[in-house]
């Protein structure tokens, strides 16, 4: 298998973005990619466009997204994973190199989710689960789906709702340093306790809001990418699996199954322990939609003993200096939730922080020279762990 | 590049289809498939999901569909590229294999186009173009915009209405063999110039139905495929290309250059001469969504010269017996068009063809043990041009 890198990287501001067209918000964060680069449209073999779509009055947004962005001709699709869009997309053109059918693959992912016919975006979103089951039956909005998860974890381990507000109030303050974050301010425990309850004990401030953003990566082959960088990113393991999309089919609330899965895959692939995972990585930006769900990840991904995961957040060892500095970016709490966009913005993230490019405040040290992306769709419907090198992988 | 084979095919009856779910109608295709093969789901590795949605009540249909299967745990995405989103599915599943992360995959694809929510089927082609300018702005519906071909190539070529009709004569004729058709029915040049204006001068019996379809695929690696079966079909090239998204920006109304760019891509991978591909060829099934789209079809991919395609036609020399024969499905015309599909149905059918394992009547001579599938998405907003054999391609 051909080795397969990011060598540049494109973000826009992510917000409410009525200033701006679904393309023109993508080109934000193409143009950028694209610079950092030091490529041209004409020099990109492919072009696959994350969106989630639903909302967007262009249902069929990749030719119009690649006009916008000078890339008309290119050979391109959508992908589509829920939540986890972004992720798969990466995979996508990532498997399209690491094949030999591309060299130079543009990844973009965008939504413009306040920009929504209908159905409204609650109703959307809920229609992430399984739709006719247990939307429209039982009457299961998304923030539903997770509170399923809160109270079974509050539950079983005694966790509390002020536990959980730990996972926002970290959020946002990272996200205060981010300029391209949709809520760059800090919250107290207490802001987040007196928010109005969304699905109890789920509250508006353990939620993550309903973002208009793009991001964009450039991938290159071994041989592509040593000419354009002398700093190329590796995507060194994909991990991927999914779940029933009836949650009343699962066995468990208190676990993404496929989240832990898709981390097993990724581990064994990148050669990483999975009992002390947290050693061999930097830092990881994890798939926070609503507050229990970073608690969740943090079990999953094997940085917490199960029922442990919220002590973490406890001790402060999520923020930098700690076993493991999580959400820098201000996750999907605070920097935003774009859903199309999610995976791409990880992985900008990621490469950005592992080349010494974020702001200073929410730099991690870089010691490993590793960290890893975990982006889920629904409740673990889909779920993909990717981990990013400084070194070539072997 | 690891060298990936089709080993199972499946295909759902295609028509108007209450009588089931989404992803009961996938299962039809993919419990055919995976028979076929000889594999459980257990086996899969990769699940990609071809289905442009819009109209189903499950705008999130992938884990809906391998739920329905069998399938929940499995690494899975949506791919989505307009009418050619099948082709584009079996691209992504494509590419994960030959890289190594998979195996064994599943593509599959499918439409309930019937089960239209708002906005309606035909909005919702409509904005399989540029919505914002196109469709809101100037109300070009999707016929109107193969209307535009339509009449530029008559002016230009001196074809008649009564030219174009004859596509749709065969491809009738040819379904009347297949029983998995949705117009499984001959008709007559006359039924088809008697038939009511859509678009001038494309008629309804011009034009590809609404249909609700599924088909499946199971692709392996070499050596997965060495113990599966006796009989793989290669997937031996993949040319893919797109255009403007608006199609006041093209130069030419003669042609879909991005089929003609996805076709010289698929020829020189396969080392065909682009001169007479024919000559390599044992069938072929093209992208017929109208009868103009059929001719232009033989142009782009180079069965004619241009301004000749329809001279192939009144000469019947995409009949079996000709230079080349054409949508022995049916095609899109009379077999019917579910747009997640279409790509995957088309694979089905070079494989059965190549295999000997279709009806006879509608029976290609297989001397090349090559076949080739076109697949476009929008009036070429997306080509996908696929060539399958029964070598192992180099």
């Amino acid at each position: 298998m051909r080795k397969v890198a990011i060598v540049g990287t494109g973000h826009s501001r992510f917000g409410v973005r009525y200033d701006v067209s679904l393309p023109e918000l993508a080109y934000e964060a193409v143009k950028e990619a694209l610079k950092e680069a030091g490529v041209e449209p004409k020099d990109v073999e492919l072009s696959v466009v994350g969106n989630a779509g639903g909302w967007s009055s262009e249902p069929l947004p990749a030719v119009v997204v690649n006009e916008y962005c000078g890339l008309s001709g290119k050979p391109t699709f959508r992908v589509e994973a829920a939540c986890a869009t972004g992720s798969a997309a990466l995979k996508a053109a990532h498997d399209a190199i690491a094949a030999g059918e591309a060299d130079l693959a543009l990844v973009v992912g965008v939504e413009k989710m306040n920009e929504s016919p209908t159905p409204t975006v609650v109703e959307f979103i809920g229609r992430a689960g399984n739709y006719f089951w247990e939307f429209e039956n039982f009457g299961l909005t998304f923030p539903g789906y997770y509170a399923l998860y809160a109270t079974s974890y509050m539950f079983t381990y005694g966790a509390r709702e002020e536990d959980l507000c730990q996972a926002a109030v970290k959020n946002h303050y990272y996200a205060s340093m981010n300029p391209k974050a949709h809520f760059p301010r800090r919250i107290s425990v207490e802001d987040c306790m007196k928010s109005r309850y969304v699905a109890w004990p789920i509250k508006l401030l353990d939620s993550s809001p309903i973002t208009d953003g793009a991001a964009a990566v450039v991938l290159a082959s071994e041989e592509v990418a040593r000419k354009l960088t002398d700093s190329p990113v590796w995507i060194e393991a994909i991990g991927a699996a999914s779940d029933t999309s009836n949650i009343s089919k699962r066995n468990t609330y208190l676990s993404l199954p496929a989240a832990r899965e898709a981390a097993l895959m990724a581990y064994k692939k990148a050669k990483i322990d999975p009992e002390s995972p947290a050693k061999a990585l930097d830092l990881a930006e994890v798939h926070d939609c609503f507050t229990i769900a970073e608690v969740l990840a943090y079990e999953d991904l094997g940085f917490a003993r199960r029922g442990e995961g919220y002590k973490l957040l406890k001790e402060g060892q999520t923020y930098i200096g700690g076993v493991i500095p999580v959400n820098l970016s201000g996750g999907l709490k605070a920097k935003g939730h774009p859903i199309g966009a999610t995976g791409v913005s990880m992985a900008v993230e990621i490469a950005r922080q592992l080349l010494g490019r974020t702001e200073e405040g929410r730099r991690a040290a870089i010691r490993n020279g590793r960290g890893l992306a975990h982006n889920v769709g629904g409740t673990g419907h889909y779920a993909y762990v990717t981990i990013y090198s400084l070194s070539k992988p072997r």
